[in-house]
């Protein structure tokens, strides 16, 4: 367990967002908050779970400040494991913070950033997975990353993590075993077992880190910049994608970029398309694109939309020289303008649509291919439980290396000492990615980027 | 009783601002409330305000949506006197708009705006004064504003006027019965007996008709134009009055006019100050004003600073005709520039304050004066309790003509006949305020202005 300094006082924040609405709702936790709320509420008691109708009045003017409804939740079996008061207000810009003034007038502290969760996590309700999680589900941006958070607050990830490092300790259990009673009878595991075990973890680890590109994929949406020569009709197609889900999107907080982005929800995914008015169709394209920006954003996406204008009569090097150096990329060549013509100029063994971004037509096809060559190259379903962080990935990566030098100590034929200690480094990284042995430094950057009252 | 259509189907809204947070708020109302909320969560039953854990699960996909708490309050012990459920789902963009996408799947409906407080009026748990005064709470921008409200919700202002109204009902039946029973042996109430309740009853709708000025006051801030001749440093008057408040006070929704206004609080009071840079000492000041925008401000005001700089050396008739028109607007004449001179250039009867608008000198004299001088000039203190609309003063005033009408028939002695007609009419415009017989366009627009999920 982490250490903290207060986190035993009383903390309290409106847990709603700001403006104007019917209801808001403060939040009050600690080992003071039963006391200080029955100081204000026109109540004797609360029993713990029953809501309960109250005025608010100041104890000094004795004026009624608000009708509210309390509820009491008595440690452990609240959200921070300890006593939780939530009371419902009026909403607006007054009645709320007139209600929160007093309670910190009457000794509560206002609760940090992410302060009722860290306290969560602080007393086991949640590991750090979970912890995560709820920060993802509030600022999801989409169904599907909203429902990854959802399943990840249950633990799913957290539990198939904990076993794996179960399996590490077990291992690592054994060869100490050995160590110690190396001069006395005891049946050594074979080391070609052992080496499969770490084998086998490693394995588990390595589909671990395979999540990450579904994971990101569901949190923040996929990057699909749409690349092709000038005047095929770039600007046109991510205008008639965004369609109407437009204005749905435009007031999400930033995923902004270096580069012009809109996104589109569609089958609960998000994309976030870049329209990519920087390529030209140069002597040597490749090579001039080198130098642009639009190429890193290429570079560093989940899926390409490549257009082209089959009314122009050429070879089309130009794309097929994309076609190869992106052959890694998920890609749909799109043939825009299918109103003019229907020819296919060059062919392609991968998904083609054909579409006409002024007409509208065949948009619906076209966004049902992204949605499945998504859910399919990265194997995204609503079942997927994936890392979603660097911090996960990296950790992961890390336990992979130190069980490839345990390995690697194990056949050269070193003392398990030095296998064991590998092992139980593999394991330590694990246990970083669900918060037991993460640092402070760590959690405090989490924890920051959680919005107060949460 | 006022009949609507559909005011018996079930009915749900988000009823927490929009916005990342971490609590969102569904509210769902009518018969149906709770086998609906039944059938998207984990729970077999909800007893009736028992706060429990539970997962919204999609019913067809089986997937997890959310983890929330839910609240059923039973019918008619809820705000809207219906069956009603509160799910308090995790904050943000999709948790919540998920849980109630799934909600009308199920067949309940959107709720219109305030249409949870109309089916709480509908069914006799609030009257029409504290519907508004609930509107009035979540819409306040000053402290002394929602305390305004708070009272009116607790129904004091409504037992006001329920009295005057049944005791007018009283003197008309009475003269009713005289009416009836004309030939018989009734001893009959003296003619000025009745005159003098009638005489009564008028003096208290005057006091509550005077109470509006109080109740606009308190709910829309008071209007204060800073006034005087260029240079006296009416600009940095007004930017020294908003100081630091300033940020506070600037995100909030719209009191504007046709005049620049900016607004700060002080003592729970709003103060909206308009500078009106369009004053100028012309040989008739007063004349050419009349002609001005600011003229109209400086009428309607609620309260005038008058700035003056004390340096010039000249008669000060500019500012003696502006005392003198306005006589009947509480004034503050502010003595700016008291770093350079502390004389007083003129005898004025009012209160002045000497001041320094670039050197922050006094700005809280200045303000402490401007909410003492409200507070004693229209009345406001903790206790107050105002009629806060246009919609009720014209109310109290049509009741007072009808009242006026009844004592003329009866001291120029035409039938009692007349004089209870008007008498009846009198308490039926006081059933208007509290809605007993407002009108369906009334209450639309009444309703309409609420936020959705109230």
């Amino acid at each position: 367990m982490i250490s903290l300094p207060n986190h035993n006082d009383t903390i309290a924040a409106i847990s709603t967002p700001p403006g104007v609405g019917g209801i808001s709702v403060i939040r009050i936790s600690g080992p003071d908050a039963l006391r200080v709320t029955l100081d204000c509420l026109s109540l004797d008691s609360l029993e713990p779970r029953f809501a309960q109708f109250a005025s608010v009045n100041d104890p000094i003017s004795g004026e009624k400040i608000d009708d509210v409804i309390a509820v009491f939740f008595r440690s452990p079996a609240s959200y921070t494991g300890e006593d939780v008061v939530e009371i419902s207000c009026h909403g607006g810009y007054v009645a709320a913070p007139s209600v929160l003034a007093l309670l910190y007038r009457l000794g509560v502290r206002p609760a940090q950033p992410g302060e009722f969760t860290r306290r969560a996590f602080i007393n086991g309700k949640m590991d750090l997975l979970q912890a995560e999680a709820v920060a993802d589900l509030i600022h999801a941006v989409s169904e599907s990353g909203q429902r990854l958070a959802a399943r990840m607050l249950s633990g799913g990830l957290s539990n198939k993590v904990h076993a794996i490092r179960d399996e590490l300790k077990d291992i690592a259990a054994i060869l100490e075993l050995e160590l110690d009673f190396s001069e006395e009878e005891i049946t050594p595991l074979p080391r070609d077992e052992i080496s499969q075990k770490i084998a086998l973890a490693i394995e588990h680890l390595r589909m671990l880190a395979d999540t990450y590109a579904a994971g990101r994929i569901l949190r923040e949406g996929a990057l699909v910049p749409i690349i092709g020569r000038p005047n095929v009709g770039k600007s046109s197609l991510l205008n008639a994608l965004l369609g109407e889900d437009r204005a749905i999107i435009s007031h999400l907080p930033g995923t902004t970029r270096d580069t012009i982005e809109e996104s589109f929800v569609h089958d609960g995914l998000l994309f976030r398309l870049v329209d990519t008015a920087g390529l030209r169709d140069t002597e040597d394209p490749i090579e001039k694109m080198g130098k642009e920006r639009a190429l890193r954003v290429v570079e560093g996406s989940d899926m390409i939309l490549l257009v082209i204008d089959p009314t122009i009569r050429d070879e089309y090097e130009f794309e097929k020289r994309i076609i190869e150096k992106y052959s890694e990329i998920p890609m749909i060549l799109v043939h825009n303008k299918s109103d003019l013509s229907e020819r296919r100029p060059f062919s392609f063994s991968g998904v083609s649509v054909m579409i006409s971004a002024i007409q509208g037509l065949h948009l619906d096809d076209l966004r049902s291919r992204m949605s499945q060559m998504l859910q399919q190259c990265y194997r995204v379903d609503g079942n997927t439980l994936a890392i979603t962080k660097q911090r996960h990935r990296h950790a992961v990566l890390q336990s992979i290396e130190s069980l490839s030098r345990a390995r690697k100590a194990l056949d050269s034929g070193l003392s398990h000492e030095y296998t064991a200690l590998d092992i139980r480094e593999a394991a330590h990284c694990l246990d970083d990615i669900t918060g037991q042995t993460t640092s402070e430094d760590v959690l405090n950057h989490i924890f920051d980027h959680f919005c107060i009252g949460k």
